[in-house]
């Protein structure tokens, strides 16, 4: 444990202009050539997502929603910020062709959850997880892209899931549905129970709707969905993550779904502890709860206790000060009990610890923020070909070294590296006006 | 007041037949040519509405959502019953002509308010009461008559209701919105309260739409909304209906809106005090509960108590023993506090009563159903023209004598006929093989 600490934020403009020469050639030359020269299905559409350590295909070509959908996030999101000469665009707009002729259920409304390579659907479910992706991305693609396909499938996506999923007795939503929109069964087919997970992809996903659309009734629903995350979701001693709920939003020991994702892991055997969370998926909330606030133009002031508690929760416990990056879970008070590095919770980190430095202007979020970037710079990418590895023990030998499978793809880390390098630019504009 | 009592069911066969034959040439040569001889606006389409005691026109032209709305409901359900020989339907297909020329909104979604002969819109506020009519009527409309409109725009009014009005943090709906779906402010203009009028016509609306589509989602807002009205919005202890809100569920006391509707009083000058009920509205709430049992396949039994709870107050305290018919409101233990008799409350009373007088077998419901049905058919029906008189003194004594208005008009009486010859027709089938 490391004690949170008052000291000022004293870093100095030169060390993050350095940080920012690394960054930009890093996300023009190596991460995103990787995907565009790699991802696109020059053959059938959409986007191949398998690839090994070396950047070669693993041979496994299943189409999944959420990745497919990742992918035009990420790649619209990289022409919305000028990145790609126009081929992110063009990457987008046939991953839209791919899934609006192959996902989107025309007869029962909402998203399919996997198809084979030529977009034959081999599970139909339908996965709240994935449908918060259909209106992320395709809000995204929409601010992007001139192509009236976005708007009208990000509403569609919307009105689907209000129509489909909401719960409007209890709050908040259920998860994992039938193809007709029929509740799965309870326990590991997860139709008698409510994450974390989905409501803060749903506050991510509504926040660029209504960034959007700008409709009244879009921000109601993201006013919503963060109360509902703040005062139903979260431990109210320390800000953090409970992962799973009943239908009353009685916290229960998180289990993992049949459709798993999210997840690297296999299966555990028993259910986790209620005193248990997720430093990187903490922080994640608390940058995307920012953001939010930002979209909405509202006063940031009555978040910033929940944005600092959390940030101080993943400082005090969730950063390996020894090995440097953020580990996995562990209790509210006390150290790690999962301590391996995995590679998503390390690109959500940089953004949040960032975020929290410009907030509150501290030199220990700071700290934390620049130990997380050299264990992602010299332990987790993969230099050689771009892309991150997806898993590694503490100290940072690689456990895992797939660069993209059913749940790892470029969403974490293009969004991480565009996302921090943009508040790299503000705060060296902050501090060199201050 | 009159003590319930436990004697059982006594009626004869042969009174239920006089009934019967009072009712079925009373509907069909009577009440039904009224409307379709003098509603049709041949000129502009849609319905007139506004008539005087003998029939004739007031003059006024304006036309309301609701009632446009209403008479497509009471024209669709009179021809999926039989009635008509095909004019209610095509009466009822020059009506959605004229609804989804006017009154639907492309850009933002749902219905507008209020528009003039021609159509040209003159309030275009999104007021819940009228949405769940869109839902209602279309989707009996579906039911009825082979028109794709139907089902499309039923789809449609459900979809803007979930997305723009569903409350997903505390739960039902919010009612009161300017065009855009933005709230309208609090107090008199309602923005900040929930009211049982409006979820109980949800419940109806929900009902039909899910007998129209047998769809998951469209049953799981049925079940929600039951939940709500049962355990949020009715006394626990009489069964009775609380009028109005805030936004957690919190009883309020009762105001009058601007948009008023369902009455056809002036304003009172304060709010009403909160052990104050009405009968008629809590009897229509059973009935309609029942039906939304009886159309989604489900048990009863454990609807019965609150069904019986409702008939039990309307009976000791609601139903007027000396003059007949049943009063408008009063507490829920004591003597009624509005004595006049208004129209609509004995058209429900009639259906509600006589529904319970099937479920329980007991005469005390029959007794009140056959004491509102002669007050109703020697007071309240204007015989000479057909249609009801809208109110009436304690005593049987005309108050306010025209026919039709912004917000009377066929949908209540026309349904109690139709639904108790309905029920009629099955206590006589039950009585006969019994």
């Amino acid at each position: 444990m490391r004690q949170k600490n008052n000291k000022p934020l004293e870093v100095k403009v030169g060390k993050i202009q350095e940080m920012i020469e690394l960054l930009q050639p890093y996300l023009t030359k190596q991460l995103l050539p990787f995907w565009l020269d790699n991802s696109i299905d020059k053959e059938y559409g959409g986007y191949l997502t398998y690839f090994n350590r070396d950047g070669s295909t693993t041979g496994k070509t299943d189409k999944t929603l959420i990745m497919q959908l990742r992918m035009i996030f990420t790649l619209a999101s990289a022409h919305r910020d000028g990145y790609g000469e126009g081929r992110c665009a063009v990457a987008a707009k046939q991953g839209v062709d791919f899934v609006l002729d192959h996902f989107w259920d025309p007869d029962f409304g909402g998203w399919y959850w996997i198809a084979d390579r030529q977009g034959k659907i081999t599970d139909d479910s339908k996965i709240m997880y994935g449908q918060s992706f259909g209106v992320y991305s395709m809000s995204e693609y929409a601010l992007a892209i001139d192509d009236r396909r976005g708007q009208e499938y990000a509403e569609k996506s919307f009105d689907a899931i209000l129509r489909c999923a909401s719960d409007t007795y209890a709050g908040g939503y259920w998860e994992m549905f039938n193809r007709d929109w029929s509740l799965k069964e309870g326990g590991v087919y997860g139709g008698d129970r409510k994450t974390l997970d989905v409501h803060m992809h749903l506050m991510e996903a509504f926040t660029t709707l209504y960034e959007l659309t700008k409709l009244p009734a879009h921000r109601r629903k993201l006013e919503e969905i963060i109360d509902i995350l703040l005062n139903k979701m979260l431990d109210a001693k320390y800000g953090t993550g409970i992962a799973q709920f009943d239908r009353f939003f009685k916290p229960l020991r998180a289990i993992l779904f049949q459709n798993v994702w999210g997840s690297d892991r296999p299966p555990d055997e028993e259910a986790r502890p209620l005193d248990n969370t997720n430093y990187g998926h903490n922080i994640e909330l608390g940058w995307l709860l920012k953001h939010a606030i930002d979209v909405m133009g509202t006063d940031l002031e009555p978040y910033k206790p929940v944005i600092k508690k959390i940030a101080d929760q993943a400082y005090e416990w969730g950063v390996d000060w020894e090995y440097g990056g953020i580990y996995v879970e562990g209790p509210n008070e006390g150290p790690a009990l999962q301590t391996l590095k995995e590679f998503w919770q390390q690109a959500e980190a940089l953004t949040g610890f960032l975020d929290a430095a410009i907030i509150f202007k501290k030199q220990m979020y700071w700290d934390a923020f620049e130990n997380i970037f050299e264990f992602v710079w010299n332990k987790v990418i993969n230099h050689d070909v771009g892309e991150w590895l997806a898993l590694l023990e503490r100290d940072g030998t690689v456990k895992w070294d797939h660069l993209g499978h059913e749940w790892k793809i470029s969403y974490h880390t293009v969004r991480a590296t565009i996302q921090t390098l943009k508040r790299l630019e503000q705060l060296k504009k902050e501090l060199s006006e201050s």
